[in-house]
């Protein structure tokens, strides 16, 4: 398969999932954001590991998909007045903008546990045992040990770099705030890419060293990923990325280039882009589309 | 048991399955609203529905455990600002008054999925395939087509209440009303009764028609636990109730005493009482805990 033929694949099945059931509002909300137009990076990462470790991929769409809506969630909530308070995502007003917050509110609700009834409901074919597998790498991914996690420590550093942007080094340990930025970016970014070649993985009933060797490789692209988006956030334009840019750095927020810099940001993701290449090298692990992505994050 | 043993066992129970993890702010808001005093009506009626089947009742008590944590989640996501916008809740302050906006909403996140991954963590003894039954269950009730169709259309009411009152009956059905009235119960309030019960009867290895027996006894009692909640807020006080009373009628909210009158309410809340107890004597079902429920939310 090639990356668009996995797109297509993943919109239509997204499509054929979500009906709009009564009441309306709140399906048109949840579909809203899952369908806005997008790269399906993390669907496509779980169609391709689940092909890779040689698994039928089909058998991996609606875990793929759930992955897609989980990670939609993510962003409707991230994306509130209280939160982020962002009125642009993928070049469309936010959710709370169309639906309002109350609805958006409930919408990010509602796909916490409509990604995995899609996963019951379409895949009982995978039977019982992997089925509970999945759910329990979703319920890790999802929570407070992964993505909130992310997000917690997320809105807590901005305190913590302020502070340390105010005392000028003195008094906050830099050791400290890497220590705290990698946290962020292994839970908030990491995490879902892990779950989506995780459960890919899975789905091919692929081994525990296998499944070490792909998490390892997630946790590397996951890192690299959030690099580059912390790297446009500063070189981009609206116009590129769809969204309201160059606000972490207004809001004093840390980031990888607020941290150390942006030819340091460039080289580690350089870096991490080739522990990714070396990761499917030493592994004799074989993917165009994985190649593709890594060459398309590296040169962001 | 006893009702107070349960409701023991249910507070030591939840103690242990919330250990307090790293960020601590997640987890201690998702475990502030989880232990605030309350009747633990769901997991006691999980437990008890267990044990009156004949099954176990430990077995259900993640599951049980589980359940108040959405009902939690539930609460958290329906105080906020944006929502019902309450600052008390059961004689405390809610959520988002004492760790703020963002960490509410994300904490109500965490526990919905924290919730089914407590019942997988502590349940591996029921075999895989009641687990995926639970998870379905769990999943049905706590997204689109349960509690939160409920919450969507409460919502939504208030406009249309707001018309029906303003328009002098003309434009407006009654009859309308007391559709959307009874939607707005069944699934805001009676889902969660029936996931409780359902789950309870599921892992006591019951029969489909003792299933739907069940079900039946959870909605009848659902509504009525509702018609008792809407009339306590008309006639009851602060001190008595521990959150601000009296609000659903200043906002013209739809509620069972605003459309049918108090008497009615009182009436109609007989009747489903007595249905249950006509459930509960035809189908040979003998709990004293039940009883004591029914009695109880009667006699509000």
């Amino acid at each position: 398969m090639k990356m668009n033929d996995y797109i297509d694949l993943i919109n239509e099945s997204i499509d054929k999932f979500m009906p709009i059931n009564y009441p309306q509002k709140i399906f048109k909300s949840m579909k809203y954001t899952v369908t806005l137009p997008g790269k399906r990076l993390r669907p496509v990462m779980c169609l391709e590991a689940c092909r890779m470790f040689g698994g039928n991929y089909e058998d991996a769409i609606p875990t793929a998909c759930a992955i897609e809506m989980l990670h939609a969630q993510t962003l409707i909530h991230d994306d509130l007045p209280c939160m982020d308070n962002d009125d642009y995502r993928r070049g469309q007003l936010t959710n709370h903008k169309v639906f309002g917050e109350a609805h958006a509110v409930l919408a990010g609700d509602a796909l916490l546990t409509f990604a995995p009834q899609t996963i019951l409901k379409y895949s009982k074919n995978l039977g019982s045992e992997k089925l509970l597998k999945i759910m329990e790498e979703y319920f890790q991914a999802a929570g407070a040990f992964g993505v909130i996690a992310g997000q917690v420590v997320d809105i807590e550093s901005e305190k913590l770099m302020q502070s340390f942007e105010f005392s000028g080094k003195i008094d906050i340990d830099k050791s400290e705030l890497e220590k705290t930025l990698d946290y962020i970016h292994t839970h908030k970014t990491a995490d879902l890419f892990k779950l989506a070649l995780r459960t890919g993985a899975i789905i091919a009933d692929a081994n525990d060293e296998q499944i070490n060797t792909i998490t390892e490789f997630a946790q590397n692209l996951g890192v690299a990923f959030q690099i580059a988006d912390d790297i446009l956030d500063e070189t981009s334009t609206f116009e590129q990325m769809g969204k309201t840019l160059g606000k972490d750095k207004e809001e004093g927020k840390l980031t990888y280039t607020s941290l150390y810099g942006l030819d340091k940001a460039k080289e580690d993701l350089n870096k991490l882009i080739a522990n990714c290449f070396e990761i499917l090298e030493k592994n004799k692990l074989k993917s165009e589309i994985f190649e593709q992505i890594l060459n398309k994050i590296m040169n962001c």
